[in-house]
């Protein structure tokens, strides 16, 4: 595979653990850096994610890929603008909701030079400290709407998501939104809202770093995660969202119903139903 | 700390764990395993766990310590009868629930010789193959009531904990019960019902497999908890659990609000507040 000269718009804990991954599998020849933090920019030189920090024009110029990994409000109105400005460099976005934004750019005369992918990985933390080396590996990543984008382009795309070792997926951006309000966004809401029980009636925090246990920890570690990502992906997934924190919102009456009711035969059967999830994951 | 001769009835995931930690620290001469399943029996003699099993009466009759790890349900019938057969032993108790437990043996005549333990520790996974090495180690153990014990029982089991690097806490059965709503109980419900949502909606379970993220993993992975230990916890803390759960409903019910009236400037502060979490956990 060809080293090309890369920009990556938006080195934080997306943008920065794909630099990782691109300079150590060989990938890029230089890396470029956009970042409107400038204390954000400044991180990203001193640990060494991108070679350089430039201005969209001037990175866009110099690069044969640019990859944005900015929240997905910002995407809506970067995503065109770039498309704009290229010639026939490919252009990658990373974002957590595909619909409204494959939907900015249908009828774009650059759309082919588009692909758009969302690597299921994250953690609850963000900005360029936060990435983290071998991130991506063995993870899935969906690309959608490949049908829309030119061959040469895709075909760089999933070479590239090859060489950094994750499993590659295809499906409509619609389907897409659906799925990952199941896999990932429900898991957030919920995690917020235990969080906020948890602070809420607990008045004496003391008591819960002191108590806090491990199964504690995993289902609200979530709930540290960035608003300014979280806010934006929630609102262009509302429908999809709503639908499954409503579908949430039912199966935690069942379990609340069970114990008003003293009804434990069917809580069992709740867990038991529950516990259908191992043979899903590991 | 003298070597003592220990028994430990049950030897699953709590008992098993606790077990490798008592060898390890040379806090036990001999161990012995009570185990009603005899796969578990078996398992638990293979794996090294304990040097013998026996039956409950000979266990106690050359033991100086008996450890109960069993369901909170069998710990109350057992708790009384395992009072009736000491002389002078210790016993403790390891579970998950407290203000049931120390009622039912509140007038026992050797109640002194008891004490009442919770470590704040667990995974999904059950069994005394589930059992793993240094579990315990700067984990919070609650010890409930001690003004009921007598001082050389709880000095005993203090040094104990802390030989295998617990951190102790002590209050009585009652807040205990309250906290650990909070901190475990409430974890585990939404886990249970977040892992019915997915598998409610998702027919297509491929799917969820290929796509599911860390995060979902996280939020998801109490849901393969064991049935038989949590439907005894749910119910005999069925009063706090349901006051949480109510809250954490409330709670929910805010985000869905929030995506229902498209107001994004509250939800971003519901996820700003869930955000103090970091300030209490890591």
């Amino acid at each position: 595979m060809e080293r090309k000269k890369i920009t990556i718009v938006g080195v934080g804990l997306i943008g920065g653990s794909l630099a990782l991954q691109l300079h150590e599998k060989k990938i890029s020849s230089k890396l470029i850096g956009v970042e409107t933090n400038e204390f954000h920019a400044q991180k990203a030189l001193e640990l060494e994610l991108v070679d350089q920090i430039l201005s969209l024009d001037n990175a866009i110029e110099q690069s044969d890929v640019i990859f944005l990994a900015v929240p997905v409000d910002s995407l809506v109105e970067l995503l065109p603008k770039v498309l704009d400005k290229i010639n026939n460099q490919v252009v990658i976005d990373l974002g957590s909701t595909k619909s409204q934004l494959v939907e900015a750019v249908k009828n774009h005369p650059k759309r082919g030079r588009y692909v758009s992918a969302h690597p299921m990985w994250g953690t609850e933390y963000n900005g360029p400290q936060a990435a983290v080396k071998g991130a991506f590996e063995n993870v899935a990543v969906i690309i959608c709407n490949s049908k829309d984008s030119d061959s040469d382009a895709l075909e760089w795309t999933k070479k590239m998501f090859s060489k950094i070792r994750m499993r590659i997926l295809e499906m409509d951006a619609e389907a897409h939104d659906l799925h990952a309000a199941y896999v990932s966004h429900i898991s957030h809401i919920t995690s917020f809202a235990l969080a906020n029980t948890v602070l809420e009636k607990e008045k004496e925090e003391e008591a819960i770093f002191e108590l806090a246990s491990a199964g504690f920890e995993s289902t609200v570690r979530l709930a540290k995660s960035n608003p300014a990502m979280w806010v934006p992906i929630f609102k262009q997934n509302r429908d999809n969202v709503l639908d499954v924190l409503n579908e949430h919102i039912t199966q935690l009456r069942k379990f609340k119903s069970c114990l008003e009711k003293e009804n434990y035969e069917y809580l069992l059967e709740l867990i038991v139903q529950a516990n259908k999830i191992r043979g899903i994951l590991k």
